[in-house]
This record gives C-alpha cells, structure tokens and sequence, in this order.
C-alpha cells in the first residue's frame, strides 16, 4: 500500500485501474471522495457523541434547505431500519401497509417491517412497471372492511423503483389523491431517490412533500455514504417522540458525526444529484448499447439500473468472464445496476463482452 | 483545509493540539488510525455487499485466533442492538433477564433490550462496585417460581463495569456455576471488553467462555471504530440463525466491509489491546493524581472510567473552563472517561484545573 | 322467562322451536347441553384458580386418553390466540409460516400470528379445495435461500379446511415427507378438527402425531363450548415453558374450570364426535338437497360447510327471508356453516327457501 | 348429581354447605346467580358472533348509563389482556409506565404489558399503603429527560390497591394534577374497583373520568362472572381502532354473548355494588374479629382483602386445617381475600379457627 492509496482524495479514474467488474447493486461500490473528506474532516477532533456534535445539525439544516421546508430529519445506519421505523410510526400493528409486490420492504428485508411495527401486515399489489397505481390502492382499502384483517394505514412507494422507473408528479399526485379519501399516509422509500430526482429533473420538494409524501427515507449509502439514511418527516407532527424509537431500535450512532459530516460531503455543491446523474447516465449508456445489439430490455431503464433479458447461455458467458449481478426478476432477467462510480469504460466492456457472448453462443 | 489534514494517518499528538476537553464518554473520540487506514483501503476497490467481501470473513477469523476457539461472529452498528440482539436469541418473551441495576441495558439503552425480545423483563439486582454478585442471582432465581412472574433465563454481565470496575475471573466463575444450577445463560456486555483484558491481563478466552460466558458484545466503536460491535457466540448451536435475526431487525451492513476492515486495524498487532492500555493508563493516572489532591474516588478505577466526588462548586468550575463530564451517578459524582486518544497532556490539564477549582473554592 | 327456561338442560328440540335462520358460521350456535351441564356443575363449589382446579387435568387426561399419546395440553380461550401462540412457539420472528391463501390465520385473524411472533411473515400458496400441496411447500421452500427473505419454518394446515374440505391421511403424510426435508415444523389449525374426525372416520391419533403433525389448535368453540380452544403439543419438548407464553400473552383464565370442565362434556362420551357428525349430515344434507335444484357446489362439501354458486338475485331473495351467510369467497359464492345444533328443519326450510326464490327468480 | 344441582339459579346459602375453605383469591369463587342466569338466557337461541348479537350493545349501553358518560367500551377475556391492551393503546414501546411496585401489572402478569406494548418499560414506585403519590411520580418523570430512557407517558393505579386500600377522591384529583403538568394519561386497573366503589360510596363516574381517569379496567371475573373484563376508554379519541387491537391480540370472543350478557346480570339492579358490598362487608368482618384476637393487620382493610401478621406456625396451623391462602408480601403475612359469595360463617370459622391455633401456639 502506497502513501497514495492510502489518501482519502481518491478519484473515480484511480480506482477504475483495478476495479472489479461490478453490476450486481449500487452498494458495491465504495465512499465517493466528497463524503470521504467529510469522514476525514470529522475525524480531526473529539465531539460530542449522539448527534451533538457540530455536523449532525449542519446536515440537517442542509436537508431543510434542500427540500425547502421546515421538515425532520433523523439518521439512522441503513434502509431496512429506515424504512421499517418510518413505517412503525406511521401505523400501529393492527393496521396494513400497501406496498407493490416487487417493493424491497415485501421481498428483501426479512420481514423488519412487521418487525418494527410488531405484527402491521404488508398488502401487496400488482402494477405495470413496479408502480403502484391509485386503482390498486381503491381495491386493497375497499374489498373489506372488517375488524378481521388489518386496516389499511399506509401506501409506501419506491422511488426510483425496484426495477428502475420513476414515478412522475401525475403519478404521485394521483395515489395522494386515493390516498386522502381513504385517510392514508404516504412513505416513500428512496433507496435510489436521488436517481429519481435526476432522472425526473424535478426538485426534492416537488416529488415529496408537494406531491403528498408524508415520510421519506433518502439513501445516502447507495448515493457514496459508507452507511446512513436520512428519514426525512415533513409534517413534524407525526415525527413526535421519533427520536426515542432510533434510540430504542438500535438506530441512535453514538459517534453520529461520522454518518452526518459525510451527507454533508453529498449535500453540498449537489454532489448527490451528480452521483445520481452520473448513475444514470451510466444506465443509459447500457441501455442504449443493449438495444443496438437487439436485447430486450424488461423495464424502461429511468434511473439506475437497466434489466436485461437474456438467453441463459449468455447468462453463463458473462459471469464467466466475471461479471457480477442479480437474476432474480423472472426467468433470464438480468438487473444490472450503475453507481456514482462505475465508469463509461466499465459499461463499454460489459457491452463488448456481451457481444462477444452473443456471438460465441450463435446469435 | 490542508492536503496533510486530508490524510487518515493523523497520529495523537497532531489531534492534541486542538483537541477539546472531552472526557464525557470514550463514544467522544474518534477513529484510531490503524481503523482508519483500513478504511481508506477497503475503499479502493468495490467489493461484494453484506460481507460477502474480502474483509469480513477476515475480521471474523481473526476474532477466532484471538479467542482461541471456533467461535461465530457477527457484526452490527451499535452496542444497544448487539446487547439487545444477543439477549433476544438467549431468552423468549416470557423470560427475564438478571443485571446489576447499574448497567447499560436497564439504564440507558431506552428500553432496547424489551423492545428485541419483545417483551423480556430485567431482573435487576444490587451489588457493590457495580457488580453482580453469586448470591443476587440466586435470590432473585429463588424468589419466585411460579408462571405469573417471567422466569430468569440470562444473566447479563457488564466488563468492565459502568462503574470502572471489572468481574475477577473467581468472580466470574462463582456466577457461571450459580447460572449453572439455575440453567442460565451469561451475556456479557463488553462495551469497555479490551479494557477489562488490559486490566486483568488475561486473554480474552479466559475471561469469556473459559469463564462460563456464552455470548460477547465487544464493542469496536469505544476502542477507536467508527461504528462496530461484534457479537461472539462460544457456542455455534445458540447463533442458529442469528444472522436472519440481525437482517430483520435493521443491523445487517450493504457496505459491510467498512466496518470490517476497520476492525481488522484494531486486531493486528493487538491495536485494541494498545488503545485499551492506554486508555486505562490515563484513568490511573487521573485517579492518582486527583488522589493527591485529596479527592474521594467512588469506585476503584480498574479500567479507563474515574468516578470522583466532586463538591457542586468544583463541578460548576470545571464545566465553566470547559471540561465536558457526565454527574448521572449519584449527587456529586462525577464520570470522567479515557480513551485511546486521552494525552496524558489533557489529564493533568485537567488536574491541574482542578486544583485550582478547589483553591478558589476555599479548600 | 320461564323457570323451565332458566335450566341448563336445553335440548335440540327445544332450541329448534325458536332458532333464527343462522348458517353464517358454526360460532353462532351456543353451549351444547353436556357442555352447559358441566359448567354448572364446576360452579357449585369453590375451587383453585389457574387450573389447579379439580376440572382441569381430568381435561388434559381425557385429550391424553383420546390422542392415544402423553401430549402436553393447554386451554386458551379463542382460535386466534391458539394458532398464533402455538405458531410463535414453533418459529422465531425472522421465520416464515407457509400456509394456504384462504388460511383463517392469513384472512382472518388480523395479523395475529404477526403480532404474537414479533413478525413471522406468512407465505401463502395456493392449492385446489382450500388445501397446501407437498409441491406448493417445496417450491415457497426452494424459490429463495438468502437471509433478505425470512427462512420457512412451519407449515400450518388448516383441517378442515376453510373451504369445507379435508385433508387425507395420505396427502398430510405426503407434506410430512417435504417437511421433514426441510426440516419444517407442522401446526394444524383444527378450527374444524372435530369435522374432519368425522368425515375422515379416523382417531385423532392418526391424523395427527402419527401423521406428522407437531401441534394442534383443537376448537372446542364451534363444537359446542362459550369458549376454549385446547393447544396440543404432541412433542413435550416444543412445550417448554408454553405456559408462561400463555400467561404473558393474556391467555391464562383465572376460573379456568369453566373452560376446561364443559371440555369434559364434550369429551365424555365422544359428545364431540357426535356433535361433529351432525353437523357434517346436516351440511350433507344440504349439498344433496342443493345439487338436486341444479345447484352448484363450489368444492366437496366433505365437513359442515357447504359453498354453493348462487345468483346475485337469488343471495338477495334468501337475505330477504331471514338468512344470515357470509358469501366472502369470490363472485357469487355462499358459506353455509352447520353446527352441532342445526336441525333437519332448517336445512330443508332453507331448501324449501331455495327452490322458491329460484323460481322467483325465473330460473 | 340432581336436577336440582343443575339449575342456574344457585343461591349463597346452597354452595355454602359444601364450601371449601377459601380465600386464596377472589377468583376461586364461581359465577354468581344472576351472571348464570343470563348465561343460560343467552344460550336459549342462536345469535351473531363477535359481538353482533342482541346482547353486547345492551351491556355497552349499560356501562355508559351506569358511568353517566358517553365511553367506549370494549369486552376481553382477563385482567392481564385488559390491562395491557389498554397499556399498549396509551404509549408506544419507547415510553414508559409509572405503577406501584405492588402493582398486579408488575408483579404478576409475567411481563404482559412489555410485550403487548412491544416494550414499553414499567418503572415502579414506592409508597405507602400500596398507594402512588403524586411526589412519586414527580420524581419519576423528573429524574432523566433524555432519550436513553423511556419517556413516561402513562400512570397506572389499582383501584382497589393490591394490598386492600383504596384511593379517596383527593387522592385521584392530586395525581390528575402532577399528570396533567407532565402530559401523562391515566390508566385505572379495577380488578377491584367494585369494591372500591362501594368503600367509598361514590358513583363510579365520581372515581372514574370526573377525577381524571382516562381508561378504566373494570373487572368482571372477580365480581362473580365466569370470565370478562371491560375496557372502558371515557376519551373516544383514545379509542380508535381499539377493536382491531383486540381482534389482533386474541381478545375478540366469537361467542361474545356468552360474555357479555352475564355483564347483564351485574349491570341490572347493581348487583355489582352488592358482590362488592358483601365482600367488603366479610373483609371488615374478618379484620375486627382478627384485632379482637390481638392481630395486626398489615393495612387498613378499606375494601375485599385482609392483609393479617401472622406467626409462621400459626399460617402452618391455619393450612393444616384446610385454608387456603397467599402468603406473598413479605416475611409472615397472609392475604386473606373475600368474594360475593363468601359467608359469614366462613369467616367466624375462620375466626375460630384463627383463636385456637393461636392458642395451641402458647400464645
């Protein structure tokens, strides 16, 4: 290890030399420098533990500034904590959460939701797209209304979703809309919610709080943190006594400031949305390379990540040349998904490897 | 700021000549530099998620060498989930669990330990020097037997103690065989684990599952990480399933290799054992030298915790030059606590304060 | 009121007199007269609260005596609470229950084995006639192995099913295989256990333990009592400590002799066996008479339900003659649920009902 | 057994005869007439479940006449299950309950509380008499304002005490007040307050919601029902969805009817305030005598429970003659209970024998 490496000020371009070659989720890839440099900075002197520090506050009035109201914000170490504690103080264990059937809460957090809550139950919904849609929701509420199954209490949205489309503001604004006449709250879960604010090119407020989200729990760790969420309550009624609930579930950072100086490395100088861009950007890319060479694409690939369908052969091929990623939605679907760091050259040679695979396999 | 305060390899003294005058808790310090370079370094490359990268198999072998035996390992961000964590996977809701009534998990983990177990009681007992003793467990064991009180299950153990103190390993092997007659497992906190081994001066197997003990929380953020407990089952058949249990309730990493490969700074070349030695010389040296001064020490200070009787005014002095403490036990006691970065410069800054404090004060 | 009135020994007959027109569920039927005669006899004298009464472990003998094995007994008072507890002894919070769709426990128990578990999440499968399949268990088993989705644990069966069907000794030795396999637990949910006795021609024996199943929620409610399901555990080591599980969840009757001693009603003298046969004659009685009118039957009506296709006009026309049903399964489907205490009367009087509306209705 | 024995309309004097000797607890008594008498009305015909039957909402109307006020009112099975719940609605898991250290809640309910509220933390105080004090409290609520305690937001009292006293109007009015200044609401535990009532002589609206009580557990099983406890919230906002907690948490009777009319038969002609009245009637009876005899008396005996000092050969004398009694607070004290159906010869018996084994002792 040289001097050098050893510096925290690494670019994307150094670490490109050896990167692996890496798709399987945004979470393989490291701490981007600006939040890097926060850590560092954070770490020069001694502070006050808990979030008294001179950082936590800072981020937090930068997450107000950003989203241009007087909201709450708590930080918590990762997103089924986030999502499953914003969820609890949104209903209590008798009540139901709908959700969409591919959401993350329903299929990836080994039931913290219910844990959290202590029993809410996830009612889950088809929809084009991973989408969630506000006739979805009017059938969930309406097909009963007995004390025998568990009220429904929340809508929780994915934004970006699971499977990389975005809702738009009609979208939103609709499910608020079904969401009042059956007395709902709105969670949103922005694992990738900078992808979607760059993807939509619309403002945080505007895809959250004005669009009628209630609680937003705002990724940093798929966004270059190395841990940290932010759960973001607009109405701060309903955020009452929250700070107890981390606390107790085992979300309060003793040494905070090394989770709030590092969003303050995303938050300033948008480098959030640049990450979320560059990701994007990445996404497209690929995208755009896999039509050319006559893949199919299963979702439209608004944000990050781009699900491919291919044979399984090919499959094979590029994990033989060391390709990592998922294959869970569906038979041959493949989710590859772009970061802040993953490079144009990264992409370039998973499309020259995927032609070449094509190819060797007789296509 | 400097290209040179950039660098992770800040040593002690650079950081004490702007340090602050913490000794609230050792949570106030930051990263050592040895958890910092591997910081630096697990972030050069992207890496697989939820520790399936280089780093945390690693971390976990190296737990094995030093305890000397093959033991699992999990890793979670904070000491309330992993005491909460370990505590839930010993007993069922319907059971208890026996504690001094000074320790963590009854006083300040906001109700935690209840909250995982959903539901488990804490017995808690009184015991001098903040230490359970044989005969407490027994009477609490013994006073009940009936199915309208939750039966005790696990006896929670804190080493060192909240007081400073630290369990003898006679001490220790007097109550595993009282939990032997009674069929109780023993859980200890290790939040200051290190400084109870630099203490003692035994290995880290004698003091834990060579005495008895079944499951250890050794804290890594109180001995120079960022964030980090690992929790240690002696006893593979009581982990079964445990990492299911840390995924569900919010604890599992994406980016686990940045609280790994930290780890692995503390463990090479015996860095925790270092920070711990140092941590504890530093509370000697406060101890002693306050001694000098004519100041009662509440408790013997064994490990890296001083707990002085300070009269109000003395106390009102030092906070007004600036010295940050906790007073929570008892009237006129005051907790001051070392760390790894603890200079020998601030301790007798403040002793020197403090003989001035009393002088004006008129003693 | 009459004086004759006031007697506990009400027979049938008598009731018959004045029976509303109620097939809505077999819990809209009252105490049989052994029951009620058992009741009033545990109330002529004082006794020891908590089942150390003189009633209770005749109960327990008699269950012992009737499955034929030295099972562990425990009386709660309702079904919710004996299939939750029972599943949350059989599986930790971060384990999942595979059960059917139309599971009582998915539909209609409010998330109460959510909430007695701390956050088991149930998998449902579908399976024609109401029943889970040995290949419906092997693929919710097979589909995931990871830690982000909670690991199966249980199959719950419901016997007989919600659906009116029942399982055969075959098809439940078929799912012990595919559990074993995965080293899955069973829990029968015998709501209708009585009925399925009945139909089957069996001993409790045989669809039991000596079919694999590890606990049963027998309901003694709708066979006959006010209150009292019995949790039968034919492995004592699954047992352990259930009774404080009991106690601590609200499930512990201070004067549990007037649970436990109408037990003995039904249990002498197979009174529960013969309540179980009427009501599957009466729920046969009327599927024959229903496919006579060219009824269909919408699955086997093998127990004391019956599932017939109706006209919307025609469900209308029986609403408006005084008939209380459920038509909650699909489009156009009624539940008519017979009991111990339905009367040949009521049956042909509803099919009388049946014809006539019909031909209202110009079919 | 004769047709005689089976009629429900029992007397005193004809179970009497064959009484046993106990007053372990007012639960060892039966149901009294007038309860058995609905019983067995309620049976006559079939009926809706879960509380749709002709019975329920008379008995809810009941309760808001009797308590002049429009409450809520809901039916559970037991005291533990009434009192958590209750608990469980008035805070969340990271709050805390302030009781007594007597409190039934704390000493005897195996831990119900925590886990039906997911872990909420009781913190137990001390006074005289069994009675909180509104210093108390203060001290509880003013200790610690941080976030590593459960904040206190609920203040349960047992009305009539665990140790036989009971709360007069200033009393109930003083603690109003210090929970009011600390935004605490206010749980009543009436395991006894029937007989509370009748100590005071005041209406129960009196002692109730007019002195600040916000939910109310008033038990039914202890005033001569067979099972059956009312949850009487006299905030209907505090209320919401209360029903599908208990649906939830197994406390939904399918054959509510059976529950609730008996309530008919305590509610009509206040034969609660009778039950109570001659419990306490026998209880004041039973001290007298025992002063008579030169025993002290533990507490004031102010409602159904005698507290006596008694010798351990003495309680070893009193046990060899058939008693039945606890001995649980403290070294040598005996509780002696007495129900709605304990007689006054019992009690003299009780007296004699109470003389003579003192005498035999030498005493």
């Amino acid at each position: 290890m040289t001097t050098s490496s050893m510096s925290g000020a690494l670019s994307i371009d150094d670490l490109d030399v050896v990167k692996p070659r890496f798709l399987a989720s945004d979470n393989t890839s490291g701490i981007c420098p600006q939040a890097m440099a926060y850590l560092i900075r954070a770490n020069q002197l001694d502070d006050l533990a808990y979030g008294n520090d001179e950082w936590t506050e800072r981020a937090a009035e930068h997450f107000r500034t950003l989203f241009e109201t007087d909201c709450e914000i708590f930080f918590v170490f990762n997103g089924t904590a986030a999502n499953s504690l914003a969820l609890a103080s949104l209903c209590q264990s008798y009540h139901s959460v709908i959700s969409h059937q591919l959401a993350h809460i329903e299929t990836d957090e080994c039931g913290g939701p219910e844990f959290f809550s202590n029993g809410s139950k996830l009612l889950t919904v088809e929809g084009a797209h991973g989408k969630v849609t506000p006739e979805g929701i009017e059938r969930m509420v309406t097909r009963r209304s007995d004390i025998h199954y568990p009220r429904p209490k929340v809508v929780s949205l994915t934004q970006a979703t699971e499977v990389g489309t975005v809702y738009s503001l009609d979208e939103l604004k609709a499910i608020r809309e079904v969401a009042d006449r059956h007395d709902l709250r709105i969670h949103m879960d922005g694992a990738r919610f900078a992808n979607a604010c760059a993807a939509l090119e619309v403002s945080p407020a505007d895809i959250t709080w004005r669009a009628g989200v209630d609680v937003l729990c705002f990724s940093g760790t798929k966004n270059g943190l190395a841990f940290g969420e932010a759960i973001i309550f607009f109405d701060r009624g309903m955020a009452l006594d929250f700070e107890y609930r981390c606390k107790q579930a085992g979300q309060l950072a003793s040494k905070m400031r090394f989770m709030t100086a590092p969003w303050l490395g995303l938050l300033e100088n948008d480098v959030w949305l640049d990450n979320a861009r560059h990701a994007n950007a990445m996404a497209t890319r690929l995208a755009s390379g896999a039509a050319e060479l006559g893949i199919h694409t299963m979702f439209p690939a608004q944000a990050n990540s781009v699900f491919l369908e291919l044979p399984a052969a090919t499959i094979e091929g590029l994990r033989a040349r060391g390709w990592t990623f998922y294959t869970f939605i569906g038979e041959g679907g493949v989710r590859l998904v772009c970061s802040w760091n993953t490079s144009t050259e990264l992409i370039d040679s998973l499309l020259g490897d995927l032609e070449e695979v094509l190819a060797q396999n007789g296509r």
